[in-house]
């Protein structure tokens, strides 16, 4: 951190004590987010003037009235016009650990915001306790901490960092990543016009963080007030020794205008960018927040295996190659997989020598080709179905494609058997720390939902289409790549 | 028609009468879809020499049981070994105008299988009755003619005629585009191994068919037997009157391999085909079958609106131009949306002069700012918010794109004033006639689910992703290109 203080951000995520002002029915995600994850209510300081209590919850008349004299989480939600002498009223009264500006309308709008956090930036960096984040931002999510603005994120903490320019991508990200792939968080943050905390400080704390596994960023440009942070954040992320995925926003010139009135950030290069994703482990994701979603997804499949162990020891589990082997019960979808696959630079090895004899034992083959795509229709079901998936991964495979659908019309004890089936393959593919991908393709039906759900809940790795599946394990490729390569 | 012969290809799509052989409880789909959309029983004649019944239809002993002399369409289902007796049995005593062989192991197995395969091209060249699709093939998809090879395809007739070699592709397309897009389709056939009719004779079809405005074409190559089919589709395909979207398999060398022994097809090049989507009207679809669904989704819209205009009416109303206007709640969408649509090639042209004068009168500013994209905070439920919208759809504006989201915890009066708002914009952009695109992202979710199926039912058009709905509007403007170009 820039500033040498005391404390750690971890009161930022997890604060003992929490003040809101202005207290208000309009607030309501904040306020019922912190009720409904179960923050202590005793713990939580509403400020308003006027009401007694706000969806039903007992209001202070104003900051004097708060029984505690230090507030680790300050959150500041007043018109633009109130902040400044808000803030010095309330450093004046408290101490105060961290200061969330929630308020919008400031660098990002005119010359009057830009003047404002000037102001802000002057109070906070002449004050020894306090740290900010914001203005403009929506704040942190830390299930743990039963700390979140939101009441539909997951209470359930899991092992992802986020930090975001935007609020409602942070917020999107959260909520569609963990319906999607019932992916969960540590701790994340929506960071806006960085007054005062950057991405930088960020990036280290959650590379200290033991409950962080990787971070996933969403970066729009380098915010006005700090000066040294592309050299930092270069430096930062090369000290990093946990995944950071990067989405970035503002690659074109066109979006750099839009950038500049949505969190007031100044534009970075395609050129800077290229220098980070060679010189250090950061991972470049494609540009939608889908792109981040899948290949945060298969990190998370990683981790949730490789976790508890070092990193040296974690560095022998990454993908070795990328070679896959597809399965699928139709040659059509195997012609297109074979193009997609092969237009990324995946290579499908062709059986051959002991490996196709072996095969040839398991499956006397009558209809379908012993090939890469395998080809297996109307055996699905049977037992013989793994034994040939099962034969099929050789040492050369290191990850197994295999395209499933919901059997709409198929009966339970038909289903049954084929579900058993791909847990039997998974089961194997995982022993050998290989990866096994379903592709379950995206459309809105009842019977797809309830079977992607039974998938994802049985720990399932899928994924809706196979380019996204394959960019997203070339992404876990990569990142292995570069540590090896680093360790070595 | 390569051959002279009277009749045309309605009777095969939609048959007076169908013989199968062998019938058996394996073929329950073809049976159950038959039975499923209402085709005649009276007509349809299921051989077995073993069964009485089959799945509770009637069967004949042998193919001399049959009360009727000529079949217009008969589906030969047997083992390979006994392809050819059984089509000269069939052909000695009943007049049939289409034989589908839906038989696999022949041309793409190995070189008995091609040796079979030259022997029925044979006997169905000297026969002046008889043409034929397949082997290696599901078949045809006619829901007017209540003809289906699957009980789970639609029963509403469409305007989408579709040609596939693969079989199973096809099965996706119809359930996926169905279930994705309220789609609906004319005909439909899957051509397997083409060993008479080809892709170009159904092209040519389907240019003449009334009921389809446009064909979707899954190619993976040429059939060995088609000697003159790639002059042939080029011609043809330079002769239509209607668009053509083409999804290529076997784009890879790799690929091709694949393709040889799924449908026995020999390889196109890549130069070849840029001649066809620069010398005719085809349209070249991404590598995915989602790809094509998305695009057939959008030239759909057009015709659903269009459909009843002549040709050189409809010109005037394909896409213009490729100016976006983009709205949505979040600025941090709006930087990426500008990125997407930006590296697309997709202008987003920024308000000035008048428009930006108007603008300002309707929404005297407090928020947000008065660009584009166009980001609304809070108020999407207001009055005012339709009225900015419509305000910002100017003359320069080809399309709009509008970011949605299911509000989870809205009320129900808070949603309909919502969804009302959306209905004014659609209502006012459709009487334009520029395009609204919604994009509602993708997770699996109830309410998420619910709220898609409502806007698919009030004819939204839905894409769950920016660069999704921005590539297949530029599909439908670059058929318009071409086709203007062709008629001026």
């Amino acid at each position: 951190m820039s500033k040498d203080k005391d404390h750690s951000m971890d009161l930022l995520f997890k604060p003992r004590n929490i003040a809101l002002f202005e207290a208000k029915e309009k607030l309501y995600y904040f306020l019922s987010g912190f009720k409904e994850h179960g923050y202590d209510q005793n713990n939580l300081y509403l400020i308003s003037p006027t009401e007694e209590e706000v969806l039903g919850l007992k209001c202070y008349k104003s900051i004097d009235d708060i029984p505690s004299d230090s507030i680790d989480l300050f959150i500041l939600a007043v018109r633009r016009e109130l902040l400044i002498d808000s803030l010095n009223n309330i450093l004046s009264k408290k101490k105060v650990k961290f200061i969330h500006f929630f308020s919008a309308g400031t660098g990002e709008s005119d010359e009057l915001g830009v003047k404002i956090e000037k102001e802000l930036r002057e109070i906070i960096k002449n004050n020894n306790n306090t740290r900010a984040i914001g203005p403009n931002c929506m704040g942190v999510y830390c299930p743990e901490g039963k700390n979140t603005y939101s009441p539909t994120f997951p209470k359930e903490p899991g092992n992802i960092g986020l930090i975001f320019h935007s609020g409602d991508l942070h917020s999107k990200m959260i909520l569609y990543s963990s319906f999607k792939y019932n992916m969960a968080f540590s701790k994340g943050v929506s960071v806006g016009n960085c007054i005062d905390l950057q991405i930088s400080d960020f990036l280290e704390y959650f590379n200290r963080d033991d409950d962080t596994d990787f971070v996933c960023v969403y970066f729009e440009g380098f915010s006005k007030y700090g000066e040294t942070e592309g050299k930092r954040l270069f430096n930062v992320l090369k000290n990093m020794n946990k995944p950071v995925l990067i989405l970035r926003g503002g690659r074109t010139t066109r979006a750099q205008t839009a950038v500049y009135t949505h969190t007031g950030s100044l534009g970075s290069t395609r050129k800077m960018w290229q220098a980070v994703y060679t010189q250090t482990r950061a991972i470049e994701v494609g540009g939608l927040l889908d792109d981040l979603i899948d290949y945060a997804n298969m990190f998370n499949q990683f981790f949730k295996k490789y976790h508890n162990l070092p990193i040296d020891e974690q560095l022998k589990y990454y993908p070795k190659g990328k070679n896959a082997l597809c399965i699928l019960w139709s040659g059509g979808l195997g012609i297109l997989d074979t193009d997609a696959l092969t237009e990324l630079g995946i290579e499908l090895p062709y059986f051959e020598g002991e490996a196709l004899e072996r095969l040839r034992e398991v499956y006397p083959l009558k209809i379908g080709s012993l090939s890469n795509p395998l080809d297996l229709p109307w055996i699905v079901v049977s037992d013989i179905f793994p034994k040939i998936c099962k034969a099929a991964v050789t040492d050369q495979i290191d990850f197994i494609i295999l395209e499933t659908d919901s059997p709409m019309h198929w009966d339970k004890e038909r289903f049954q058997k084929y579900y058993n089936n791909l847990i039997e393959i998974r089961d194997h593919v995982n022993s050998l720390n290989k990866y096994l991908i379903l592709i379950l393709p995206e459309y809105p039906h009842r019977a797809r939902l309830k079977y992607y759900k039974r998938l994802l809940n049985e720990g399932f790795i899928v994924y809706p289409s196979i380019k996204r599946a394959a960019k997203s394990f070339l992404a876990l490729y990569e990142y292995g790549k570069k540590i090896r390569a680093f360790y070595s």
